[in-house]
């Protein structure tokens, strides 16, 4: 990655922040719960983190945020972490495309979800965690704030609470992995621990240290080695090829970088070796990606030649 | 349907029962939960209730069993009366196809289940039934017990309560339709509902009284008009399509009567006007239906040239 | 079926096609090949043709149409007689369900068509003639000839060559199930005999008589018995449960009789020992059977209480 | 990708070659036309050509194979620089899942490929070459000589023949995409020259020299700009996520380079600014990519820590 002496990141990030808010922000914030609807479709911020230890903020990078599916990257890293490759006979790594038809990939697959950042392949990685953590959702909140060197990270239990109320889709989900025998622990306690783990609140700069380990062969800012430098590039190769629903293909084509989105509006992405980047933004396009933040990523890797291709 | 004197319906039921209890019983008893599993699979019954009003009883035909799906039919029998058409705003009236890929179904049709006979349809309709009946299962269950004229009958909660343990499949359907707002009340209300109205235990002999008025113009055995000329008709005809999963086509096409059949071993067949006969053995073929049963109704339609085609 | 001895089938069948006629007719005329588009949609016709041997025309019985698909059961009824049950090696008979993914049945169904009556068993039905007749298109034409005792009975060539040229999903069919090994002779020989069956031209009173066996236990108006009376009835229990694509289970259940339809706006529905009855008008309703031809059929059958249920 | 001063990529190679071919070779050769089903399956050969300008190779190198469904990248580079992104209106760039169910999607999708390198996405592109080329067999060999920098490339025109005479899965592809209205020109027309591509035989070296655009921003080992660097990344990027059809996941994971298999046993990959590498063994492992191959490739990557994750 060759950014010439004259251009300095910072200005690289006021720039993309000034374009891509003149654009009119056609996106939708989620609202299928009260919570994330609440929340103002103006919020935009980025935060990139780069590997020799220089960070820049730009804008909304201190607000916390729902980072929903965003969690899926941790749960797996903790189950990877502890059960190695026979953590892929239960959940498989292949992309899922169609998001419109996932419980009949589902029933088509037997029980075994198309992979782990998808809601099937998350849950089945949930359960893995409620089996094997000793307290599972403050053992996982733990590993969340070591990760993200930040103790004041936590749940929202209001959020959890109305994803319980309101999961449906979920819960069938649940229930069908149930059905399968993908499931050893109760449907109820597995969705507990799964709406909690998506209703965790951070804000751009604690996504971007939280991410390092992928960018830096499995090393934490606190330098833990949490997993395998072949772990991270494992995790690495599953978020490119299915860490953005049925946009991956897109994502992969446009900004080229491995990387995850949640509902909440955030996304994080990351060249190895180099940068983790965050953005914010909560209003999302029709594909259920946050839209500033797509907009901005695919900026910041063009005028930053930093694609993986 | 053209009897020639000499042959009594007598006659023709030990006939046939001598013909298909030589068969080897190739089928098994169903062993999803223990309570099914324990039924022996020598059990085979026949029953026949002319509309004139001659009964014919041949083997074992007093024993109750788990009507199961069977009682789709009676529950859709109470919603079409008390709903008439609106009831189609929620549930189709098309042949389904593969059983394998339920909730593909589901949820490529949106949340409105292929017909009232499949379990997501039956779903639906026990949640009309929860929404509309005072008391819910108390209600339906008399409204059986005087369909049959017989107050003996009644659910068997443990067979209920082994589906709520195990009915994982059921429960992702509720939540799938749910999801869609095809149900009003919770899933559990609803499935406790469902899975009662499934245990109910019959014998061959009510089964048979119970079905009097699909064959007599809505009119029950006590000639109490359950439902009109008009929809008994209707239900005949979702029955013909419908009533045998996968082999609805099959069994049209073999026996070519309307019926419905449970994984409890029991069919339920009718000809307009003339007849129904039950039959029982628990052991079922490969599509999920009784494999002495359907050999019995394929022989007595041939032998007494009495299909509707 | 009773009817009182003041109403007469003529007085019948006038006052239903003043009915429909009175309706506005909201179907669309299909438009694929120029030569369906050409026909007037003002078209109407209704001819009865009852087994005791009186017939009764209403409105355009004479003017010839596209039979289109009703020719499908003609040529199962060759395929059936010559091969017997061994033709159900290579096609079934279940309802088919969703039209508007035909090929992804075929493909999970490996080239097994799901009945004889969609296209994809039709053209498994063709390639079966093709093998077995001589003259293959010559002596279908005779067939069908014979059976409406009518030897003006022909082809039409500019409309088979429009298939020809447009009928691009057709060959994706049967090449599918070419891949499949479900068809003996080349893929152009076959659809050659598709196309051309598919064209022939018949109107109401033809088609009728024609259709007279399935009435009338296999025999023909001329007496001949083309198939067997246990035949005649398996062809009925398809037709009633595949005859009319996604409103398999809506024409069961509205109309109650076996029948067929085609895209050139005919209707043909039976009630055996009693009655055939065809309808024509050529605007079709958005499942693609016609408007007017749904319309009466319904009323047919209620003013007439002949339903099959 | 640091390789330590000692480590020659010559070793590298040899002894990767001496591990692999001590593995049982398990993979079938690909037999649904005889021309491929000829082919021994002992050979092996890989062939490592470095942008830095140095080549190695090892084992089999110099024989020519069929290189099939690789050369859908020399289809899709040539259509991408004629047309640019107007391209992605006929054919889309998602991951694809499922091989089994290849017209499902494409009937589910309306006739749109979900990427250029499964059959239908690579059909489309053919159109577009026919439609634009000149001559296009001619101009198509022609660029493909170009890229290798050498002229005795060829069609195995009885490779083509073959693939014409039992090709029926794409001939129902090509009609099932007409019958869409996404192909411009004669079914027979593209698949003359879609049979044509595919049927390229080249060896390991012509292989990684005719990819060096894509890892080398565009250019060409002879310098020619046939794509930008952009349109490079994007074709990078859609081999990672859609070039190894049901295993890219897993590809994606266990290698981590962008590439394309064909099943003629050929696979190429490449590391951006780095490396070509291409590997021949024509055995197959059982989601139809070589054995051999993909060993070969996990074993290079992991070695030479030359991920691009």
């Amino acid at each position: 990655m060759q950014i010439e002496g004259f251009m300095k990141y910072e200005q690289i990030l006021k720039t993309i922040y000034k374009e891509v808010t003149s654009l009119e922000n056609t996106g939708e914030v989620a609202s299928y719960i009260p919570e994330l609807a609440k929340v103002s479709k103006d919020h935009f911020g980025m935060y990139l983190n780069r590997i020799d230890g220089n960070n820049y903020a730009e804008g909304d990078t201190d607000t916390k945020f729902s980072i929903q599916s965003i969690s899926k990257v941790f749960s797996l890293t903790v189950a990877f972490a502890n059960q190695g490759d026979a953590l892929w006979n239960r959940v498989d790594v292949e992309p899922s495309g169609n998001p419109f038809n996932y419980l009949s990939l589902l029933e088509r697959e037997k029980g075994i979800p198309r992979n782990p950042l998808i809601n099937s392949g998350a849950i089945v990685v949930a359960d893995c965690l409620v089996s094997t953590l000793k307290n599972p959702k403050k053992d996982f909140l733990q590993f969340v704030r070591d990760l993200a060197d930040d103790q004041t990270i936590n749940f929202n239990e209001e959020v959890a609470a109305s994803e319980k109320a309101t999961g449906f889709k979920n819960y069938a989900i649940a229930n069908l992995l149930k059905s399968y025998n993908n499931l050893a622990n109760p449907v109820e306690e597995v969705l507990d621990f799964y709406f909690h783990q998506c209703s965790i609140e951070m804000n751009c700069k604690q996504l971007s240290n939280a991410f390092v380990p992928y960018a830096n062969k499995g090393k934490s800012l606190l330098n833990d080695a949490c997993v395998s430098a072949k772990q991270a590039k494992r995790i690495n190769a599953i978020m490119l090829t299915c860490g953005f629903y049925d946009e991956a293909g897109e994502f992969a084509f446009e900004v080229g970088l491995p990387g995850k989105s949640g509902v909440g509006g955030g996304i994080v992405a990351l060249l190895p070796n180099e940068f983790v980047i965050t953005t914010w933004s909560p209003a999302l396009n029709e594909k259920g990606n946050s839209y500033y933040g797509m907009q901005a990523l695919e900026k910041f890797t063009t005028q930053t030649n930093s694609s993986i291709f």
